[in-house]
């Protein structure tokens, strides 16, 4: 989605008219970078786009670009960052819910209800791929990852501690699962396939109390 | 991988020593291409990979390089095709398990197995990537997608008719969920993340039997 209006190139100058403050105009600047760098990745790709081409998009100079990201990498730091910060929201709910596997599968209905409503299941594709190859990206979607599937441990934790869950049951197998189907859930955009997301839900939920709370052993613990 | 040995740059070229027929030769050709390929795809994205590059990896001209390939799009549905190939044989031994569980359950755990021993799962991520900037790239996962569904589809069916899979189950639900499912497990290679594939299928069995035969209704039906 291409900005039209041109930017200030100097992001600290004097204020116009407008009664907003030093940190707002950076907040409203660095948001419209982000918005300018997702457009650019997901159209070229992350190795594709170049500073320049953000710079282009935004009207801004390079200059003017670098005092605020020092690189890609940079940039698609803040932006994981920022849906983190969203992310947040989510888990606090979670971690008020006593039923386990309501709590569990309200957060993730509700991240894949964002990805589809913020259009980002194709950066989310292209982050991914390029943390393959690109150690800074793959030290970023380490941390992001490794922070959501804490919350989802301590979660799983407690519910053990209160019985909830089947004391058989391997976090250590079941998280990485868990993230692993997510997220191809989440690449996967279901809604634009006209998947409904209610429906989605509904079979998360058998799946998650078949795995959580198993009738029988699994495996064999070795 | 770089591929040290010299390339003869004409792939119609008489034989040397070797009883190879011209078949063959070309065949080994392809082979080579296809892996340096995926090799520059995985190194520099999609996007940043040029055939020149791919040309420079295998030793070879660009003639010889556009003879077999026009294009990278054209590289990328070989290397789909090949996939497929492979994929085949694991749908037969589907077909012929009368069990729709453990049919499913093994040719799904045959492919995630098949993703990590031949190191596929950043070419995987990589092509899913550029399949939604790229409508060739697109339409070749589309079909290959398309072709895997058709034949989960089938097996499903037919499990149904015999009566081993609940009635109320909505297939138009259930085959993309799973195919995104199945995504997310290969993208993330679990095996290399340390966890078993035996335990992942442990629990894939649970879930798909919960899905496949539910003890009470989903969902109600509009």
């Amino acid at each position: 989605m291409p900005q039209s209006q041109p930017l200030v190139a100097e992001p600290e100058g004097e204020a116009a008219e407008a009664p907003m403050t030093r940190a707002e105009r950076r907040d409203q600047q660095v948001m419209r970078i982000l918005d300018a760098a997702k457009s650019c990745f997901v159209r070229s790709g992350f190795q594709g786009a170049s500073m320049h081409q953000i710079c282009a998009e935004l009207g801004m100079s390079p200059g003017a670009l670098y005092r605020y990201f020092p690189s890609k990498e940079a940039i698609i730091e803040a932006i994981t960052e920022a849906d983190r910060s969203h992310e947040a929201e989510m888990f606090a709910a979670m971690g008020e819910n006593p039923d386990v596997v309501d709590g569990f599968v309200k957060a993730a209905i509700a991240h894949l209800r964002y990805i589809h409503e913020s259009g980002n299941a194709p950066l989310f594709a292209e982050i991914r791929a390029e943390s393959m190859r690109n150690e800074a990206i793959q030290l970023t979607c380490h941390q992001s990852m490794g922070e959501v599937q804490t919350s989802f441990r301590t979660y799983f934790e407690a519910a053990m501690r209160r019985g909830e869950i089947d004391p058989c049951v391997e976090l250590e197998t079941i998280l990485p699962v868990m993230m692993a189907i997510g997220e191809g859930l989440a690449i996967n955009d279901l809604p634009a396939q006209g998947v409904s997301l209610d429906r989605v839900e509904a079979l998360m939920r058998v799946t998650v109390e078949a795995m959580l709370r198993p009738k029988r052993k699994l495996y064999e613990t070795t």
